[in-house]
């Protein structure tokens, strides 16, 4: 490995999804062993299982230096602000156009290192604004099949809403054709949510049977426009914290 | 692929974990999508999810085989007879020991074909006397790392009660340690339950940070004695069903 430039070192992927019941969310813990800190990030973490995911980041040994969210969550208070609480050194990351509170901005096409891991950040709008959806590297080293993680963009056979927070079902459509299933068949994309009990689908996949983007447009916007879906119950609650990043336990 | 014997074929995996919640049960998919006939196997199917995971076989275009169990359950009852029911070509497959009915009964050693993945039968009684361990092959063709289907004799963090069902905690111990602790480090443990939202382990991690299964044999005997833990709800209703192996509704 010392001879190696540390761009092309091949990644030892660990990886582990985990679950949070309330919300059905999906927080994912991505590092890179091969790498001597063994950096790692939370995607999406969630305010009630931060200390499972803590305890498991020092089990592992992990280094711990980005928690990172998809977007702006309606449903749950992320767990960036408790985990930056309790090590001060992570650091919170978000889309620039998500127009909230982080530490990092990112914006489209960056690539985010965590060791020689690479996560590319693909612009989703459309169930919010701001949505990313960070995807693993190309090529060499970098993990095959790819992983996409995205957030509320796409979901298994589903999508998230585009009723409230810069949601626009035109632009949803385009994000997934243009950012999702444009990415080869077997990248594995990894939801924010699933409410059925399903962990993981592929591009190919949600290309053939995804019962609302697999349409054409015009009926994907028919659809969408006839969810009616409730207020979530944790809006008022879960976007004003969110907005900061989960700082909004600092004045505690 | 026409040239290369069968066994030394590589298998391409295809994998999915599930989760059904009322019971906290994970039922997983496994497949080979390098052998002509996509054959697949369902491991600990629920009732209660038998129509997601049969959509999902169909609309992944595999020809399911089996419908397998790692020991009769106490918490739900298995999806095995509402899947031949719908399914009728499908055969039901548990260990010999677990004295349940089914159309396959195997043996510790055997090894189970899946097109070209082979599912390795260990046994590893304690949470019942009948309970099996299937870990997939070793060495070329087989997927890496490892991976192993533990039921409740480990959970992540954890393991099966062992105070029913021909339950015994010395037993346990032992069939964790003998047969599953001697895998590989890095094989990935996939248990049948799990409460707190994780969904894989490793055998390395289990040695070192199993709060019960890290721990000599006479302090694990003492934690499993006073677990002091309720009766099932489920109990009177699903072992019996179970030990029909679902074949419950075939007097309806
Ligand atoms: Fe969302
Ligand atoms: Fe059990």
């Amino acid at each position: 490995f010392a001879t190696m430039a540390p761009s092309s070192s091949p990644v030892h992927l660990l990886f582990r999804q985990l679950f949070e019941k309330e919300s059905s969310t999906y927080t994912y813990l991505l590092a890179d062993l091969a790498h001597p800190d063994k950096p790692a990030v939370l995607v999406d973490p969630v305010d009630q299982t931060v200390d499972r995911d803590l305890n498991l980041v020092k089990q592992l040994g992990l280094k711990l230096i980005y928690a990172m969210n998809t977007h702006v969550h309606a449903d749950h208070i992320t767990g960036t602000g408790l985990i930056k609480k309790q090590m001060p050194n992570v650091r919170s990351l978000i889309s620039r156009a998500s127009c909230a509170k982080a530490d990092i901005f990112v914006d489209p096409g960056e690539k985010i290192h965590v060791g020689n891991l690479l996560l590319e950040v693909r612009p989703t709008p459309g169930h919010t604004a701001g949505c990313v959806t960070y995807v693993t590297g190309e090529g060499e080293g970098q993990p095959y099949p790819r992983m996409a993680f995205t957030g509320d963009a796409l979901l298994i056979r589903g999508c998230g809403r585009t009723d409230f927070q810069g949601g626009d079902a035109h632009e949803l459509y385009k994000s997934v054709h243009t950012q999702i299933f444009s990415l080869p068949r077997e990248t594995l994309l990894y939801p924010a949510h699933d409410y059925k009990g399903q962990t993981v689908t592929t591009v190919g996949e949600e290309i053939l049977h995804n019962p609302r983007l697999s349409k054409d447009e015009e009926s994907f916007n028919t659809i969408m426009e006839n969810l009616g879906l409730a207020y979530p119950k944790m809006f008022d609650v879960a976007v004003p914290a969110n907005m900061v990043c989960g700082i909004q336990d600092s004045h505690a």
